[in-house]
């Protein structure tokens, strides 16, 4: 393995004319103090991006979801010329490797100062081969909120990628328990909304479908590629309401996200579902394919 | 104002044996890793117990809901001995003020170790003399949730105290943005949660009522001398569920926190509700008396 590489950002907002806007530091050491924001509250922005061979996989697209979490927690405006600057700077110092990871969080830094802390950090990805090929077992899990819970209750900040993500670990380890590897989270109100860390994408028949990002959900990064993909291959791919006997009726489901990329599922609550092995295959060759 | 206070705990969890179990950090410097989940994830719990003319309020209390939180959370069990005696020697080590509050805090720990990183941090109180006094107004605010979420949803860990905090604070900036200072969540079912950091208090004739923690709230500290206040004046204390019609009704609401201690509430949603500055005086006087 080789070493992770931290980049301090020291001019994240725009109109901060720090300089240098941002340099290498020890990821080893302690970087976040106990009083930043972060760390009391969850209170900041992240993304993951995968990096494969060399390539910052959708970074742009990337970029502008997090701009758009942070205005939807009111969070100054991250520059994001600085940030890919950053970011490029960041994959460059570490050493190469087929796939990597690149994380980049804005918190609104240590309480009372109103500065926000910002870093980007680079490690080697995790072997995903198993889960892209022999594809996982998932638990549909109830997310408590109605699918429209973006529009009547903003407040609740659904559709912003935060650091408040003890649920997103916590809906994991009921999946465990449940024997599953994954989750797809329900609205109340019977509508299939995201994994923790993921979208959802369904085939039925010549139809690929994802879930509308007007239910309080992220609009995928990796999601847009598979749609492209599909289209190549002369599908229709359509946003929508997608309900749960939609889900069960499926003939194919996908959890697609940036490092893992297309994990096709094998099985939902305890009921197995065919994989599309080829196809699944031909997509992931695809998700890596990707440049910039 | 005088230096905040940084104590690192080692040994946080029982049957961990490290030598010694806790020491002085340096509170300005970092000292959380970048990788650690509090930070990427909000995946850790919290406590902040008020200090007041050096005692340590209602600890006991406090530790007790910080090793339910650990449980709700699948962390390890909390060593409630060692916490209790790190956190006397980081509030001996602070300089005595009236008013100080301690927070202390276990996270899951960097990813991939599973060693849970803890520490306790003491410095002065705000000044809430303006709260207690004159009051607070508060606006509604739905959770989204049902009231019976934490029965059919325990996935969501409502109840449990955790760093995912982010609406917390994202409500406290709707409640400025419609001009007032304070929140009351309710469920979507018109039941009356809590306030984002306090307990909700009510008055209605010689009737005390406080939302029953059941509903995925947390069992308020300070409520529950607050109880022990109103029962030793004779006016009857009880949990239940409440209406947002009761709360519309009420002759008299608080909230109710640890280091703010009773904020009498002098608006709700726009209407004036009258505030009884003599018995919230007496209230609070009883309040910041509390020892351990």
């Amino acid at each position: 393995m080789s070493k992770p590489v931290l980049f301090a950002i020291y001019a994240p907002i725009v109109g901060d004319t720090t300089s240098p806007a941002f340099g290498q530091a020890d990821a080893a050491e302690p970087f976040v103090n106990v009083m930043d924001l972060s760390v009391t509250r969850g209170d900041g922005i992240f993304e993951t991006a995968s990096v494969v061979d060399g390539h910052i996989q959708a970074l742009e697209q990337h970029l502008a979801r997090f701009v758009r979490s942070a205005a939807l927690l009111d969070l100054p405006t991250p520059d994001a010329a600085v940030w890919a600057e950053a970011i490029r700077a960041a994959v460059a110092a570490h050493e190469p490797a087929h796939e990597r990871f690149v994380k980049f969080i804005m918190t609104r830094g240590i309480e009372g100062t109103g500065i926000p802390t910002a870093w980007a950090y680079v490690d080697d990805a995790e072997d995903f081969t198993e889960e892209r090929t022999a594809g996982i077992a998932v638990v549909t899990l109830s997310r408590g909120y109605r699918h429209d819970i973006a529009a009547t209750s903003p407040w609740l900040l659904q559709g912003a990628k935060t650091l408040s993500y003890a649920v997103h670990k916590s809906v994991l380890r009921e999946a465990n328990r449940r024997g599953a590897q994954d989750v797809i989270l329900t609205a109340t109100d019977g509508y299939v909304l995201e994994g923790p860390t993921s979208s959802v994408v369904l085939r039925i028949g010549d139809r690929i479908l994802t879930p509308s990002t007007d239910q309080g959900i992220l609009a995928g990064t990796t999601q847009a590629s598979v749609f492209e993909f599909f289209e190549s291959e002369g599908l229709v791919a359509e946003y929508g309401l997608v309900t749960v006997e939609q889900l069960a009726q499926a003939d194919a489901v996908w959890l697609v996200s940036s490092v893992r990329q297309a994990a096709p599922v094998n099985a939902i609550d305890g009921v197995a579902l065919p994989v599309d092995f080829e196809l699944t295959n031909r997509l992931n060759t695809a998700l890596l394919a990707r440049t910039e």
